[in-house]
């Protein structure tokens, strides 16, 4: 079959690799219908191995490069291992990436992201998502409702990781909520902001184009440090209330420092972005406004609700995809763009045939 | 009466004020038996004004420089306010230094520390504790039992500080607490998590005379990052678990990057450090470990716990204050050294008369 194969960096290929074998008991088969092209890919691409084993197995799955790319996935279910229960042939399913040991103390108190060992479908797996079928963990796939399509149901990986973000943020009818970043991960975050019921959702973007995403996804108002003061602007959005909750979906040098700062008095600050290196945090204005910030990773234990979420008209799955391409055309019409022209597109999603 | 001034930076002096007047409704008067220096007022001394009001009155008291230091403070209650209930003349108290408006939301929700317009005794207020007497808010007192002597009463401010952070960060008989700085705060927060019934409690500190006081008060162990791997060491002290708690009480440009690594996955860090600027912060760790950082500022609302923890004999007051000395000598026998030897005091609290 196709696949979309890491062999090292800036080296990846469409190639033909075999099929993966007849699902072994506990897991299932799919073929895929659509998979979204993530930061993480680009990552590994331009800049990897960054999770992606290489030279040793992985300690819990045993896979190392070359692997096959690709975690935002749906797909239908093709065979069923000994001893699965609840799929059956035909199922419409969307998969969580994450694959964890069930045995450290973090995948059993409900925290599989944080397993010692976790490993990741499209990394540290035998398949990934980039390819006409792979084998999964019966644990990672949920059920995808009439009211989500393949298309969406692909986003149903990130939307479940803004999700949690959120939940953990616990942003409820008082929350005055910022979400810095309006890229892929600060559009679903402000449509999940909405969804979980904040008071208003207000946009932090300096791009041109985002900003125009960022209010046709849902966004009050949209705050441009660029152009004006942002602290001045979030006091007059909010009424002088200030930001209880801050999304930072960014990950560049000084937006950790922003989205602290933005955060009023007692209020939460959430880390989604991944940064390159340690960057600068004001502690002193933590300290004296008592703030909490937290660091979220991944959907896992938020999927059923972020499903459920997603056949809220405020998700605005269209809004989202901004490409869909087929796997040949991978390198050329999904890794390219998203790296020459990135304020250009949202999602692309990537389907086998 | 003899009071210490301060009149701007580096110029503090022992002069003779107008003693107070008899105290207004709701306000008591104490003369003061023992009062703290503290390292706000070394920064006041040397780097201010900081939060000392210089030249317009201060929006909450109308207090403006010169102001009277000190807000680390016991006495005796000498004269009581038209409609102050539960003092009488001759109770020993502590004081609260913070003073709010008692209007705004953080006053109504149990965080006056966090007031729109928070104002401190000894900073921004008509009196402070190193004087004979001063009036003050009778909401601000706290009454001393006899298992508190007169000396350790005026340790009640900062351990009531050190207690709430300990209190916010939920420390509780899982956690392995992690506490970086062997400080006064360091010192106290250290005895705080321990009392509080920590599993283990680890001082992290590079100063030989610190390090010696750490195990005086309490530490199961010290790491030195100096002399050794502080991660390498955090697991083998923790059988592999980590610190579930770290308590950043030092506030240097490169412990706050060393806490938050030194917090294990899910864990919380508790910052009470005061940094003169940004400083680097791990936000990927954050985001990986799924760590919580909480800033924690000052002891209000947990007063009355702290004063009973303080007859625990595992709260070490005299391991605590290495020095007493007159009000008289306050410059040469308080500021000066802990300026000039800091690493070879801890506390040194000041009597009147």
């Amino acid at each position: 079959m196709k696949a979309l194969v890491w062999h090292g960096r800036k080296d990846i290929r469409v190639e033909d690799v075999p099929e993966p074998p007849p699902p072994p008991p506990g897991q299932i088969q799919i073929e895929i219908a659509y998979c979204g092209l993530c930061g993480t890919d680009l990552h590994e691409y331009m800049g990897g191995p960054l999770y992606i084993p290489v030279g040793k197995p992985h300690p819990l799955t045993g896979a190392q490069a070359p692997v096959i790319l690709g975690h935002e996935l749906s797909g239908r279910v093709n065979a069923v291992g000994e001893g699965v229960k609840g799929f059956k042939v035909g199922d419409r399913i969307a998969a969580c990436p994450i694959i964890g040991c069930l045995k450290c103390r973090w995948c059993k108190s409900g925290f599989m992201g944080q397993c010692d060992t976790v490993a990741f479908l499209g990394i540290s797996w035998s398949g990934g998502g980039f390819a006409e079928k792979m084998n999964l963990n019966a644990y990672q796939a949920y059920h995808l409702p009439d009211t989500v399509s393949d298309e969406v149901g692909s986003l149903v990986e990130p939307f479940s990781a803004t999700a949690r973000m959120v939940a953990q943020g616990e942003v409820g009818p008082n929350d005055n909520v910022a979400v810095v970043g309006a890229g892929p991960i600060g559009l679903m975050a402000l449509m999940a902001a909405r969804i979980a019921g904040a008071k208003r959702v207000v946009s932090v973007e300096v791009a041109e184009r985002r900003i125009q995403l960022a209010k046709h996804a849902g966004a009050d108002a949209v705050i441009n440090p660029k152009v004006e003061d942002p602290f001045q602007r979030a006091k007059e959005l909010t009424g002088g209330e200030g930001f209880g909750v801050v999304l930072e979906c960014v990950g560049q040098p000084q937006t950790g420092l922003l989205a602290g700062r933005l955060t009023r008095t007692r209020g939460r600050l959430m880390v989604m972005g991944v940064f390159e290196e340690p960057a600068p945090f004001d502690f002193t204005d933590l300290v004296y406004g008592e703030k909490t910030v937290k660091g979220s990773m991944g959907g896992y234990g938020m999927y059923n609700e972020a499903i459920a979420m997603m056949a809220d008209p405020r998700f605005k799955g269209d809004a989202l995809i901004t490409g869909k391409i087929k796997l040949d055309d991978i390198i050329e019409k999904g890794f390219r763009p998203l790296l020459e022209e990135k304020d250009k597109h949202v999602k692309i999603v990537v389907s086998p045939k």
